[in-house]
């Protein structure tokens, strides 16, 4: 729809707001009008946040991680278990597991998954560092952590022709129905999965 | 939930973002990502974008719209009826409107309607200026088109005392079904309201 701005001020922002993944141009324009009724000093710092964040942000030399210094704040905690490497998609992820709170090792994030229909292959993901870091030597296990699509399952696939001579446990994270997933709406594959992969009951799950 | 950033300059971006209506945690953060995989110069653009209007926003003198002049472009149109004022609650409305192409006179934007369980009140509203333009003379109608709601009616009744006695005609936008609404799904106000208020059907709608 040709909108037609009374301000050109106003449509420069909206675009901006619009051009970000999932916001249309009803909702830009929300935001756009909710921050014009904020103070200036709340709508600067909100731009200020934004290209001090574009500017100053470092990714860990180690595991990729979005970081504010050179190695980030998991892999440089010698709490952690860094004989254990958990290998995820995307700093989200790390962000997942940390807040189960029952993983203790350090991760790996690649970056994405292998897709070719998003033109996404190995060389544009951190798998060669992934290697790199298990031919250093330490490392007794690594866990595959990638989604349970497709793409994760070709990036599973690939990662493991990779480091199965490597001389490391690879592991994949456990597949089933989902803690309070209603058995009758889960799909057919998992279910069947979590039947044939059932495991003994010690009255504690 | 309590989440664990690797980074203070994206936890300070994300908070950000998650401070805007409608955008949750997650959200804010798959944005904020998003913006990270831009250039540096589109995310300069976007933070500059928010501050400029913030900074150089200007509201018409004439009729509250946003603008960037001192008198917005549709007041400053001279091939516009300028005794026809359309009163609405916001620019968006304003937009919308423009946007039928079936109105050429001029706006007047109130900023919100009377809405006592919000806190707003006549006063907090460009309703005293609506009563100032319409005295300075020379509108002929004012045509009230707020939303079809508790408050949009509760302003519409207040302005109507205000002007009542002002000379000039008072109209109100036509409520019925809209356009592609199935019927049986229509609500009973509306449907009693649309048969009341039936039209000679000329063989033209």
């Amino acid at each position: 729809m040709d909108q037609l701005y009374s301000s050109a001020l106003l449509e420069k922002a909206v675009n901006e707001f619009a051009k970000l993944p999932g916001i249309g141009g009803k909702t830009a324009m929300r935001l756009v009008l909710h921050l014009l009724r904020q103070d200036a000093s709340a709508v600067e710092s909100f731009g200020q946040a934004l290209v001090t964040l574009k500017h100053d942000v470092k990714y860990c030399a180690v595991c990729h991680n979005i970081s504010d210094t050179e190695v980030c704040g998991i892999c440089a905690d010698n709490r952690r278990d860094h004989t254990t490497v958990c290998v995820v998609e995307n700093i989200q992820d790390v962000m997942a597991i940390e807040n189960t709170q029952q993983y203790k090792g350090v991760y790996h994030v690649l970056g994405g998954v292998i897709s070719p229909m998003d033109g996404v292959g190995p060389s544009d993901l951190q798998i060669q560092s992934l290697v790199g870091r298990v031919a250093e030597g330490g490392i007794r296990e690594v866990i595959l952590a990638l989604s349970p699509t497709m793409e994760g399952d070709t990036t599973n696939f690939y990662i493991y022709r990779k480091l199965e001579n490597a001389g490391v446990r690879i592991t994949v994270i456990a597949r089933g129905v989902a803690q309070n997933d209603e058995l009758q709406y889960t799909d057919e594959v998992t279910l069947g999965r979590s039947i044939v992969n059932r495991v003994v009951f010690t009255g504690k799950l």
